[in-house]
């Protein structure tokens, strides 16, 4: 390992700029699963497997995974990785980062001629934000045997399936249930990632340690009123879906405010049919609900449904819901939570333990392995958004840090 | 005229069909101005104009236009007409069945080989509803010169302006200004339109007299607030622009609620970045206020101003506005309001007088003509829905009192 500061920063931010050019629009970064954007980047990060010393391709599910072998070949692998896809109007660190200062690292070791008593696996995830179609987590969860092949006939907004856009980008979508793995070859899942939020600003850290992953539960709500004329159905008279969603919204800003922890968003909303001078005869739109315990989540998505209820009921207004993602909350594993607290305090940094009120690729993996997760300082806490941002510095530290992790990981 | 019962009804509901199948979508009807689907309707309106002894052909702002010489070629016109354009997911009677019932009406006096002391315009204008472009009556506007040729280079989504539309439609927009009348060529605008609200139904009559028509003022919101991760950013942190634009749709509906005539609609919102785990950042929305008095819609303006002001200044989310429509209140001329109710009095039918809450091209006619206007019942009061409806017998009631209107018509 290089001694000198700032060793793997500035290409670590070098990638991330090279990955924020593979995007569908002309300012700003969204790069959606399975998408031509998608493939520009999956083959930078391949070429940076390979000069990382890597044996590297795609999987089946269009994942893109790198082999840094152990002292001996195929011995059970410490999985590092991320995603590659991107929200609407993404930052470049989201995801990319995580993929990104793993290659680093596998890059230092075979620099030095490194071998460690077991193999390294970088895998970069097709799917973890589920923009494209209306399921989520598609490449961790395949790789972590919780993908149900059903999965692949979802659709997306061009009523594209799964599988589909699997043939289009080149992949062989009956290959998708060899990509699981089995619990022997893994010794552990340890993914690095922006905070996303503003705790380690605020206490003045680079870098801190996650003790577990909020529990999520999405919503889709589509709610059926009367479409009319704007001037002339008197205002006692309407079944004004738009204005069933406004109170929708409210509820849940009210229902989710002054609880630790617990947040609520309507993020996506169609207006139908749209138009100026007519009655929103129908409306779509999303409900993600998150808290650090299942039972706090629970509770908040029951008080919103029976609020759904009502102001329909009131207002003569139909509505349908459908659950289209749950996830529990996901704890850490204690004894990964040591081996990174121990890298930390190697850097000379105070080890700071914080929720993840965001989900990430590590919940996949509950049912395979132990997870751990690493979160990186960035600015404002502010993320999904193209003012996203981290400094070289951290950048650097999130490597080292990781490094460190890695050559002293003592599998349980 | 053929004294047989519903001697026009049949007919004219076939022109609707057929000018129903013109529309951009499989199922429903959509039929914005300058559209390959607006040529199509225009040439069936074309072709039963010269049918029913009419030159016809287009003027330079896509309006169809049919005149029926009088006693002796060169008089000056009574017009009438409606318009061609319709809503998203439309009826197809919402300005079709007054272009159809005026020229069932020249095709029976043609018939009959009448020619009366003045001539017969009628005109099937190209844009009312304002769908693809940010402007509205179009058409009509121009034909009463009320159009300022700037309005040309307004754009639609796809960021074609009026003018490459018009081009595109095989017009030249040069011509636009000498589409204007001059008032002495103009005797009176009459408009046969659904009435598009519950009145008629209410009082179990075919066709009713408008007094007036609702002045409207129609605005364009923006609010910006601050994407962010929907996991990540606690609550009382957020800027969201949705639940800002939420208490905007509830505060429209509070303010226009309980006033006789006054109604406020926000038929359009579009949420960016639209994402199920993203924090809306922006929101634009529509909003449309109406009201028979403009004092009455102005102070409801002012007051829901007031309201983005107060909820955005609370939020810190930005607004901008803009007022991209507004248009007064529009009398009808007492005399030929007099005359249409001896028409319909003419057909043993009590002749009931009713504010039109739905703006009209006749609005546009103010500076140039006197107008009027013959309302037909429609089912339910519904209208800019798929679901507008009329009777036969309705349809054929309307074209037998405009008929009547017009065989005994005395310019002022």
């Amino acid at each position: 390992m290089t001694a000198g500061a700032l060793a793997f920063g500035p290409e670590v931010m070098a990638w991330a700029d090279a990955l924020a050019a593979c995007t569908e629009q002309e300012e700003g970064l969204t790069r959606v699963f399975l998408s031509p954007e998608h493939k520009a980047a999956a083959e930078l990060v391949l070429g940076w497997m390979a000069e990382a010393g890597m044996t590297a391709g795609y999987d089946a599910i269009g994942n893109v995974v790198g082999r840094y072998e152990g002292a001996r070949p195929g011995l059970p692998a410490l999985l590092l990785g991320s995603h590659l896809d991107t929200v609407r109007d993404a930052g470049r660190y989201d995801g990319m980062l995580g993929v990104i200062s793993a290659i680093a690292c596998v890059k230092a070791l075979n620099q030095a001629g490194e071998r460690l008593p077991f193999a390294i696996e970088v895998l970069g995830f097709g799917d973890e934000e589920g923009v494209r179609f209306p399921s989520t987590l598609m490449g961790s969860r395949a790789v972590a045997g919780a993908l149900d092949p059903a999965e692949l006939e979802v659709r997306d907004a061009e009523e594209t399936s799964v599988r589909e856009a699997l043939r289009a980008f080149g992949l062989d979508p009956a290959g998708v249930p060899a990509v699981a793995r089995r619990a022997e070859q893994v010794l552990a899942y340890v993914e690095l990632h922006i905070e996303q939020g503003p705790v380690l600003e605020a206490e003045g850290l680079p870098v801190g340690i996650v003790t577990s992953i909020a529990g999520a539960v999405r919503c889709g709500v589509r709610l059926g009123g009367m479409a009319g004329h704007a001037g002339t159905v008197p205002m006692g008279l309407r079944q004004d879906a738009l204005v069933a969603a406004a109170e929708i919204v409210l509820a849940v800003e009210r229902r989710c405010s002054g609880i630790d922890g617990l947040v609520g968003t309507v993020g996506r909303m169609a207006v139908l049919p749209g138009a100026i001078n007519v009655i929103p005869g129908a409306v779509e739109l999303s409900l993600d609900i998150r808290a650090g315990e299942d039972s706090v989540c629970e509770a908040a998505v029951a008080d919103v449904m029976a609020a759904i209820e009502e102001v329909c009921a009131r207002r003569g207004v139909t509505h349908e819901t459908e659950r289209i993602h749950e996830g529990g909350c996901c704890a850490c594993a204690p004894w990964l939570m040591e081996q990174l607290e121990a890298a930390v305090r190697a850097q000379g940094i105070r080890p700071l333990r914080l929720l993840s009120g965001a989900g990430h690729d590590a919940m996949a993996f509950g049912g395979l392995a132990d997870v751990a997760m690493l979160f990186v300082r960035c600015t404002g806490g502010i993320s999904h958004n193209p003012a996203e941002s981290i400094t070289v510095e951290d950048a650097d530290m999130g490597v080292r840090v990781l490094l460190q992790f890695i050559r002293d990981f003592q599998p349980k």
